[in-house]
């Protein structure tokens, strides 16, 4: 409780934005750029060496909403419910994107990403190497479990 | 040009925070509490089906600065140059952390994690479940490429 109340707004600067090269906007397996802001050239020194990366981004068309709660993931059980944080909607308390992209081409301030599902104008708050390391491993999760549900839709499609 | 002149602030809620269980501040591979506001009960319905969720959470010791720019990655070699972008390293444009952690258990507004490198108190901003998932089929690279400074980092401890 004490933490609750001490949960103040956070207040963060774009460090750059998504600038999609394909003319279908929502084609999210084509090439996109990121461009970051000149002053962040150095920051991007070497992360060519990785063959991919986590980019976190702002749904700027999407609004900050305390009111989300759940969605009937399948159309044919309306019993069903999952909560919204345990989806990837973008209708979510904070909308933060989370893509992990092949990063396909480095130079000065501009990335050349695969699989960017964010549409043109996205501002990016931040980039991560991908995968994660501790105690001297990558991590990369192999032996996981997800929803019943999740894999009747990933059947499906 | 015109784009990165329209990057706005960005300001945003903490959903929630962490609790660390652990009496060793450091010991990141202990079980940690995250704690959502009551609000967002519901928007966690069912994630428990999940084995592994993304905790996305902001350092909030850190300051946002745009200064960042790069490191030595080897103590032994003080020509090679990384930039904070392509490291881990907690000090980077927005102070932004993204793990990845096994959950526990769940119950009503509370998660319980395991792997959590998120200090006592840490606003939490997104959760998200493991792995993504596109085109029918979940995303988990595990043919990737890192850098030879990560390889004998991980290497030697």
């Amino acid at each position: 409780v004490i933490h609750l109340s001490r949960l103040k707004p956070i207040h963060l600067q774009p460090i750059g934005f998504v600038e999609r090269l394909s003319s279908a906007e929502r084609d999210f397996t084509a090439i996109s750029k990121v461009v970051l802001k000149d002053s962040l050239t150095d920051a991007l020194l070497g992360i060519e060496e990785f063959s991919h990366i986590f980019i976190i981004f702002w749904l700027h068309e999407m609004q900050i909403r305390e009111d989300v709660s759940w969605i009937h993931p399948s159309s044919s059980d309306n019993q069903h419910r999952v909560g919204f944080l345990a989806t990837r909607a973008p209708r979510r308390p904070n909308p933060i994107g989370l893509t992990l992209v092949e990063l396909v081409k480095h130079e000065n301030n501009v990335l050349w990403v695969k699989g960017l599902d964010a549409l043109d104008g996205t501002p990016v708050i931040d980039i991560k190497p991908y995968p994660d390391w501790n105690n001297g491993e990558c991590q990369v999760i192999v032996d996981y479990k997800i929803p019943d549900w999740l894999k009747q839709l990933l059947d499906s499609s």
